[in-house]
């Protein structure tokens, strides 16, 4: 389909790339979403009084990251037909939401994080009741940006949409999937099963909410959400063996968080159940899964095609 | 108004006495919809895998309380012409917002409290670490509750309730309350516009949320909103300033948390400001003036008057 057929589409590119090509550049599209990610962020929180919360959430939230969650949201609402608008409000509240739990992760009753990014956890620089704040007060932002600054958008599908933020935030999202890590530190003979369930809640959740709000938003229909709700399951456990996999391979100065802190708690992990080989095959196969699942959509696939690569081949 | 005249109310009623009536009873209006809020609060959280941490917002949410908040939303939609059942998803999300609060601050980073409410606190009873997944888990699921479980009201304004219940949590609310309200521990000379701006905030904000989600879910105009902002505002200040009137007057028994605990902390409070005499006059004019704004409602408006006298006539 290329953009003339699409005038919706072409409405909303604001100067961007149409990802809807055969030679599609995977850095390009990137690089595009991720400033106008960039940009929507740095503009979604002010500097007011009392200034230091508002520079506290502002830390955490601008310190940089692939902002991979905003990206799959605009990605998936574009494959059902919708703009970059449409699903940027949504794109923010997810990456408050993810900067959230990364900053609560951190803190020391958690899993006592001092780097994050290369830069201080956000408690090592404004101190723990700060960080717990700024956790709540992004949180509690995320759904309120959601609500008032979504535009064009039928408020009943808007409404879907912080519901499925809600329940991928709750118990039965990352915050289980925190809880159930917790109380696996340590313990020895973690099952593939508790593994599976830990990251499908901690991590699976919003990676899934992402790329199914983004469709929803758009009115993707019931096919096109189940094809995207498997495509988000299969990478966001491919992200996740990936992500274990580079703890134990790459240093922390490129991860720019702490190597080894999953050797060294004694957690669970892909390597430790399967070895490396075996992870970087299960990662590989996840994502050819994930990719076979938006063949369908052809070219208009091609963004959440590529990202599926890129999660497997990321570095950090 | 009678209720013949009001079919909507009626429907409502669930076997509720109507409240408008001369002869209206406060403690019977309270303990049934008091009656209706813990219901629907215990239905609200189910306790499945992974137990804890369900187990762990049961433990703060249904640890009793007034249940101030959501019945102040219910009055409110009441007052407008709405039903109980369209206010009481939001109701249940207030409360679930407040415990989110109260969990977080009681926290050893915040204000490091070992008894809330007559138990001890989250932390306490399950850890930091649980304690503050608690809180996001409450927080999170307040957001969902309101969208799934709100019928029978347009879209649009249940978004504008989202919305709203997002500003009162953020740090434009509450989250802004409470790190001034940390700025300002033990540093001498706070004055009063600082005071009231924590109080605005770490209180007030949700409170005026409680009332006007209320109104705004049964489609109240906008001088009935008007009116019922500054009824809140009014109430919001009034019940700080009896809780710091009782932090001094009342037992540790009779609050069910640790008393003097502000005095301890060299926190400044009205009474600190004023002495007792005059802070219990002002919070009695800011009460006069909260029943002034909703007079022109007459009788419709009875139970939202008697729950302004009662917030300065508790005890605990």
């Amino acid at each position: 389909m290329i953009s003339a057929e699409n005038p919706h589409k072409t409405a909303s590119a604001q100067n961007l790339a149409s990802p809807n090509h055969s030679d599609f550049q995977l850095v390009d599209y990137l690089t595009q979403r991720r400033e106008v990610v960039e940009a929507a962020l740095d503009k979604s929180i002010p500097v007011v009084y009392p200034e230091k919360i508002y520079e506290a959430m502002r830390y955490s939230l601008l310190a940089g990251g692939k902002r991979l969650r905003p990206i799959l949201c605009i990605a998936a609402c574009e494959l059902a037909g919708g703009t970059i608008e449409m699903a940027l409000p949504t794109a923010c509240a997810l990456e408050m939401i993810h900067t959230m739990s990364l900053i609560h992760d951190d803190l020391p009753a958690m899993d006592n994080d001092d780097f994050r990014r290369g830069k201080p956890t956000n408690h090592k620089k404004y101190g723990e009741d700060i960080a717990i704040l700024a956790g709540d007060g992004l949180l509690a932002y995320a759904y309120e940006h959601v609500a008032i600054q979504t535009h064009q958008v039928p408020a009943e599908r808007v409404l879907k949409v912080v519901a499925r933020l809600g329940h991928a935030v709750a118990a039965t999202g990352l915050v289980g999937g925190q809880v159930v890590d917790l109380e696996s530190e340590g313990v020895e003979g973690i099952t593939l099963s508790t593994l599976n369930f830990i990251h499908a809640h901690k991590t699976g959740a919003l990676l899934e909410a992402s790329v199914l709000s983004g469709a929803e938003l758009a009115g993707a229909d019931q096919q096109m959400r189940q094809r995207c709700s498997q495509y988000a399951r299969n990478i966001g456990l491919a992200f996740q063996i990936v992500d274990d996999i580079l703890d134990v391979t790459a240093t922390s100065e490129k991860l720019g968080k702490t190597a080894g802190k999953d050797v060294e708690a004694q957690k669970a992990t892909y390597p430790s159940l399967w070895g490396i080989p075996e992870s970087q095959r299960q990662a590989q196969r996840l994502v050819e899964e994930a990719k076979a699942e938006l063949a369908v959509y052809g070219e208009q696939a091609a963004p959440l095609m590529a990202l599926a690569d890129f999660i497997t081949a990321r570095k950090s």
